[in-house]
């Protein structure tokens, strides 16, 4: 046996070793009924996995514990899965297996599942290599894992819905979360201009020094907005688009701006408070209220060129330092109680992501 | 001379002097400042009009006071003409002279100006051709008259939003306005089923009739519709789109019924009350709240094909008796001011429009 042969031998053995003790411990977690995820979520072992003809063995490596996981798991979210599920909806993993059928995607490729409700909260899972996306190792594991959800969204509304170019003025609230997050960096990559709104708090001063450095253009109070002169004074054209997350008053406030014939777009709603829109901003001033859900994009898109653009520009956006990815913790898989009440409880500046670490 | 010169001849000179009469007493209403009709529209003598080459001299026959008129009048609508202004935006007339260059239309044809704002309150007006609509001597003065608002603004609500088809359902509030009452019928005309909404009265069983026999597929009361079991005993389909002229609660009520995916449109505020959109519809759902006003369709669609058709449809649709005017009242001219009051203060089950008239 050659020396090059002997050490190809060692290294599939240890990778057989490996492989198998990683096997031994596959687990999952699940719940059987809706409810409080701290009481309904159960981990249990998972058989063990094979990847068909034309499907991989993924390990994966981390997912994040996102606040609509919890509204899932919950059961007040409006997508269901079937019960049992497995939740979790994004993650990155490692191809540890493919089928004989497999060409475009090698073992030890890095890979982002792209199907909602695949159930990532595992340590296995086989996938067609249509529901994969590979990714370059270059990405971090952290902007990996979050990849599908906040930066698609935000890169969609600001793609879909406004005509927007270099130069041009988009306007958010709730800027500081993390989808509003996205949103000012990707702007500032396109060379777009935006207002970003947050709630006033003790720490203000450090919230808008930290989105400024993201590349926020302005960043004002919700008291701030209401009777600020940056429209006359600053040669800010006025906003072609509005995203809200937040509804009521604050939306209120940052339609006001828009110009004639723009949408607001909403994709959430944290003060619980409906969109409320005056008559005559519809009819006179030709304003669109319209929302928008990732799920349902990526459902109706799951084939499109659009997608793939999309991934492959947030991708490269991200390995050149553009897009960070979300202030996260690395919560370790076994603890994942940890992780799941963190996230329903968080406070705080910048909402942190905690992310389970299946290493 | 023969009969029929001599005829002619005395036809000729009895036009001659009524034409001569009738510019002697040319005429107009105007208003120097902004406030109430009442007073500050005065009647003025005009002087004599001459059209240019590629104009025509158009004697008015009749014209609507419409609400959005008296907003005019007030400086209360967003589009407020330099002052000081001749009123009125709708009318119908004859063409007393045409300019030598003009070739399309001739004297004695009747026709509708189509540019807001031109001032139909007056005996006489001078137009470019393009700014005129023929229309055939079979339409009813009432209904050329009202041509360009209400049934210009239900056909483009149902042309423009939706991708109706017959068999699909369309529901609307304020169904006994005058748009609404158009809406009915054309929608009856198209194969397509309403679902109508008023207020509740005294007289809501004669109201329900009216609006059934236009041809209505259902109507109920705000209070109704709350309630109602239709979309699941009925086998009708849920609405693909949802007219709004009230606001407030009525529209929240009717964006409920809503397809995924569809949109409501807002072309009035009846109630004073904004329109308010759960954030779970525009996300979840991916309700549409937008708005629609005729002014601004027709400013930027003025040359196009699609207007044209529009007119020719809802002419064909009136002269076919499937489409008819509103209920209204003849005022003389002189009795301007008596229009006025009775638009201002328009009370009653189905809003009467009154017409001035110039013979």
């Amino acid at each position: 046996m050659s020396r090059t042969a002997l050490k190809s031998s060692k290294l599939l053995n240890f990778a057989n070793i490996y492989q198998s003790l990683s096997k031994r411990y596959a687990s999952k977690l699940v719940y059987k009924e809706y409810g409080d995820p701290v009481k309904v979520i159960l981990k249990e072992e998972d058989p063990e996995l094979s990847p068909g003809p034309k499907e991989v063995l993924v390990r994966m490596l981390a997912a994040p514990v996102n606040p609509a996981d919890i509204n899932t798991i919950q059961g007040k979210y409006p997508s269901k899965p079937p019960l049992p599920a497995i939740p979790g909806n994004e993650g990155v993993g490692v191809v540890e297996k493919a089928g004989p059928e497999v060409s475009t995607i090698a073992e030890g490729d890095r890979v982002v599942p792209l199907t909602a409700n695949l159930g990532t909260w595992r340590t296995h899972l086989v996938l067609p290599t249509s529901n994969v996306l590979k990714v370059p190792k270059t990405l971090g594991l952290v902007e990996a894992s979050t990849l599908t959800v906040n930066p698609c969204t935000a890169y969609r509304m600001l793609r879909d819905f406004a005509p927007l170019k270099p130069g041009d003025t988009v306007i958010q609230n709730g800027a500081n979360s993390a989808c509003g997050q996205n949103v000012i960096q990707i702007c500032r990559s396109w060379g777009i201009r935006t207002v970003n709104v947050v709630r006033n708090r003790p720490e203000i001063d450090q919230l808008k020094a930290y989105l400024t450095d993201l590349g926020a253009t302005y960043v004002l109070t919700e008291e701030e907005i209401r009777s600020t002169k940056i429209f006359q004074t600053e040669k800010l054209d006025k906003p072609k688009l509005a995203l809200n997350c937040v509804g009521g008053k604050s939306a209120l406030e940052i339609m006001r701006y828009l110009q004639n014939g723009s949408p607001i777009v909403t994709y959430g709603g944290m003060s619980r408070e409906p969109l409320t829109v005056p008559t005559s901003a519809l009819i006179f001033k030709d304003i669109q209220a319209v929302g928008f859900w990732m799920t349902r994009w990526s459902k109706e898109n799951s084939d499109s060129v659009e997608r793939l653009e999309m991934f492959e520009e947030l991708i490269s956006m991200m390995t050149n330092n553009d897009l960070k990815g979300p202030a996260y913790e690395m919560v370790k898989f076994d603890n994942y109680s940890e992780a799941l009440m963190n996230t329903m409880t968080v406070k705080g500046m910048i909402g942190k992501k905690f992310i389970l670490d299946f290493s």
